[in-house]
């Protein structure tokens, strides 16, 4: 090891370090913290955000990189040191464009914002959320102008969840998604679930939410599964892991989060060890890990298979609510297509048409043809254009997310990029283990998630997105049309 | 507002936001985080308080320090603005003696020592706690030897805990209380108090500890309350304070143990809001914040006025354990003296002499006249000779504190500091409150924390510890008497 890669690496620990801690203040904010405590905590993210980004866009990690090339180009492209020189070198020449104050200003008001959000969802109020959506959405307008772009402010945006994609790229996937979606859910047999829509008592919801991610292949004492008012997954350490998941009223909804974020659990924890405490501990995109999470979440939790397994199970948890319900009827309920003003419940057709409408919004408020006040209107006509949904308020409309009150603006159309690449990978995955069925029937699901980790968890951040896609299914591509076949087999099997 | 002092503000307050992150980190690993954490936590610490440690004791800080002696100096004494120039000076001065790497190293091996000792408790296994508590020992002799002193070198490790006060200081009050309390144990009744040894459901403990916590004067919305290993409170702002308990296999002590920390928690949350995110929202010392434990746990809530109020609702909470125990006998057990091998057992009276024994130990090993290893004998020699008691085990003797695990070694004497201290405020509050017993027989506890909150918590650290009793006692010396006055009534009136 030469001292300047020495070096590089004792720095890129520490701001690996700054960087899980920013992590965990914003799970703590979500999950645990008192309300009383929003202001102090959008300071210390603004504080800890600013120390991370100074650190980060320091000269010396320059020059350290600089007078690394020699090195990385005598190394294999994918060895552990040279991915590191290529792809520090990438984020350090994107964050350096961002002054550090904005990068502050966006910590503390996506944290005060995401404060105003949880009230204004709770009470139905969007003029309450509206002066911190425009501000998040100015802020976002002013990073977008510290780079070049070709075909959309957007781009910068979505570059940092989905790097190397441009706009144009994703409008071109949705282009064909959109139209074939909808003449799916057209096609589709209307299924009755209402057997789905009563309460499930939540306590016995949280058991068994917790028994079907201790399944997965999650080290036992490398995770957590808590509540929040959105669930998601983060990670201070590959065997330090959290998810959380939301009981709603009525439904298991929760039983299907909770496998969501298994598997965006089982990307962090599957991350290659040589890769921790460096900045190629993660995935290439958000579009990878959302492709994982679907996986677990859809191909996997809503599989025939799957189910045949655990469905005796969840009777004997809820025995007033499904004793009485057969196996077929269960199986048509949690894979039919229907229709629904949250994202949330969305099925996996309907679904990516809830991100197309996001994509189009956020995209437009960017290139400012539309305002923010004027989302709502917008949002319920969308709703009504791509899903024949009447929107029965804000709450159930533009508030549902805590994406954009997160300054997380760009981020959405990575979850319909993920249900794309979930069916890639998992045509690979079919290939590779044969017996696959098999082994979901038997409750058995460790070969599956070994080879997702072999094969794409433990990588991390080495290789981009494409890079990595190719890696395991032979072709750089996003693809839609493997997606598009897997939904209309499956609303065929409805019929 | 001159620039100087604006600048230095700006920078304390990203200082304190970075300490208050650091209390987070440990909070969160004490009380949320899952075992797989434990090395990944390390690092954060260590990386974090590195990076605080630097930002305090750069140079800028001293110039401005410096360049704002005038401004001081035409400022009242106690003014927010002379408080905060002349408090920070002080802290700088002694910060800058330390190396940030060695701050570093005592928070990564803090974190580390924690997990092992709550493992070496788990199976009482000293041996394996050893290599971490002398690692402990030797970062805090490297510390030591940072500063001048001039009766031993645990005094620099006590000021980080009780400012202005030296080793000798406290060894003459401890020769005080030692042989005093001695005495009253001697003398004092023996109560049959085994109808309290007997099992408590934890939930129902829980909600009647939540009860009382929200009586004594903290805004719903900015505290909570968990669980952890060894019960303590931390605050990430004045609106966002965190208590822990413990719930034991037998017995109450819960409740206690959440007054007591309700004391800590007043304490960070009755400090003046004009002093958040300055060095100044804390208090003088942990003996006078220790002060206000014992007080709400003690002479608030060991009082028959107090109970006079609980003590029918905790009957109808308990109905089978409490339901045929007259109020006077309850009383009586829950103030008699009765020495134990555990400190967190002990009564008001026994107390200090556990930390008297800590005193002694810890003092002994940084004047190298005792070895970590010979802990433990020396431990059980102690309890003997001081308590009369025969310690069972390991883990009920010289492991059942967290302290020297973290790496807070000089903390121990604060506690009988602020048994002290407690009683020398409590006459004043008498004083200030004629009527305080109808109160605390009605259940109200609002101005006696009001009372506190104006008079001492809103001061935060802007006077010494010595001129915060001077200002609320009119003498600014520690002095026993009125505690052992105090303990020598509670065990007259027992007999």
């Amino acid at each position: 090891v030469t001292p300047d890669l020495r070096r590089l690496r004792e720095r890129l620990a520490e701001i690996s370090d700054l960087r899980r801690t920013l992590l965990l203040l914003s799970w703590e904010q979500r999950v645990t913290m008192p309300p009383g405590g929003t202001e102090a905590r959008a300071n210390a993210l603004a504080t800890l955000g600013r120390t991370e980004h100074e650190r980060f866009v320091d000269a010396e990690i320059g020059h350290l990189l600089e007078r690394l090339r020699p090195y990385e180009e005598s190394l294999e492209y994918d060895s552990d040191d040279a991915s590191l020189i290529r792809v520090v070198r990438r984020d350090w020449e994107k964050a350096r464009r961002e002054p550090s104050e904005l990068r502050a200003e966006r910590l503390r008001a996506g944290s005060l914002a995401h404060g105003v959000w949880v009230e204004a969802r709770a009470t139905n109020d969007f003029a309450r959320f509206l002066p911190a959506l425009e501000r998040n959405f100015d802020i976002r307008k002013r990073y977008a102008a510290c780079f070049e772009w070709e075909d959309s402010p957007y781009t910068p945006l979505l570059d940092d969840f989905e790097p190397f994609m441009t706009t144009t790229d994703v409008a071109a996937v949705f282009d064909v998604l959109r139209p074939a979606l909808a003449e799916i859910v057209r096609n589709a047999p209307r299924i009755d679930a209402s057997f789905l829509d009563v309460p499930f008592a939540h306590d016995r919801q949280r058991v068994f939410a917790e028994r079907l991610a201790s399944t997965v292949g999650l080290d036992e004492d490398a995770w957590r599964l808590d509540t929040s008012a959105h669930p998601f997954c983060t990670s201070f350490s590959r065997r330090d892991v959290r998810m959380t998941t939301r009981f709603m009223d009525t439904g298991l909804r929760a039983l299907w989060s909770t496998l969501h974020e298994s598997g965006h659990a089982l990307y962090a924890h599957g991350v290659a060890p040589s890769l921790e405490r460096t900045p190629l501990a993660g995935s290439p995109s958000l579009g990878l890990n959302e492709s994982q999470s679907r996986t677990w979440e859809n191909l996997v939790g809503r599989s025939r298979p799957f189910w045949s397994h655990w469905y005796e199970p969840l009777q004997r948890t809820f025995p007033d609510e499904l004793g009485d319900v057969g196996f077929e009827t269960f199986m048509s309920a949690v894979n039919c297509v229907q229709p629904t003003a949250l994202r949330g419940r969305a099925d996996e057709t309907t679904y990516s048409l809830h991100i197309i409408l996001r994509f189009d919004l956020e995209r437009r408020v960017l290139e400012e043809t539309l305002e923010p006040r004027d989302l709502p209107q917008a949002w319920n006509e969308g709703m009504q254009e791509l899903l024949g949904v009447e929107v029965p308020d804000d709450a159930q409309g533009v508030l549902q997310d805590t994406h954009w009150a997160s300054c997380q603006i760009g981020y959405f159309p990575t979850y319909a990029l993920g249900n794309v690449i979930s069916l890639q990978i998992w045509s690979v995955v079919r290939e590779a283990i044969p017996d696959l069925d098999d082994q979901l029937e038997a409750g058995e699901l460790l070969e599956l998630s070994g080879w997702l980790r072999d094969g794409l968890y433990s990588l991390g951040r080495k290789l981009t997105p494409s890079e990595t896609i190719e890696r395991l299914t032979g072709s750089p591509a996003i693809d839609p049309q493997p997606f598009l076949a897997y939904l209309r087999a499956k609303a065929a099997a409805l019929a």
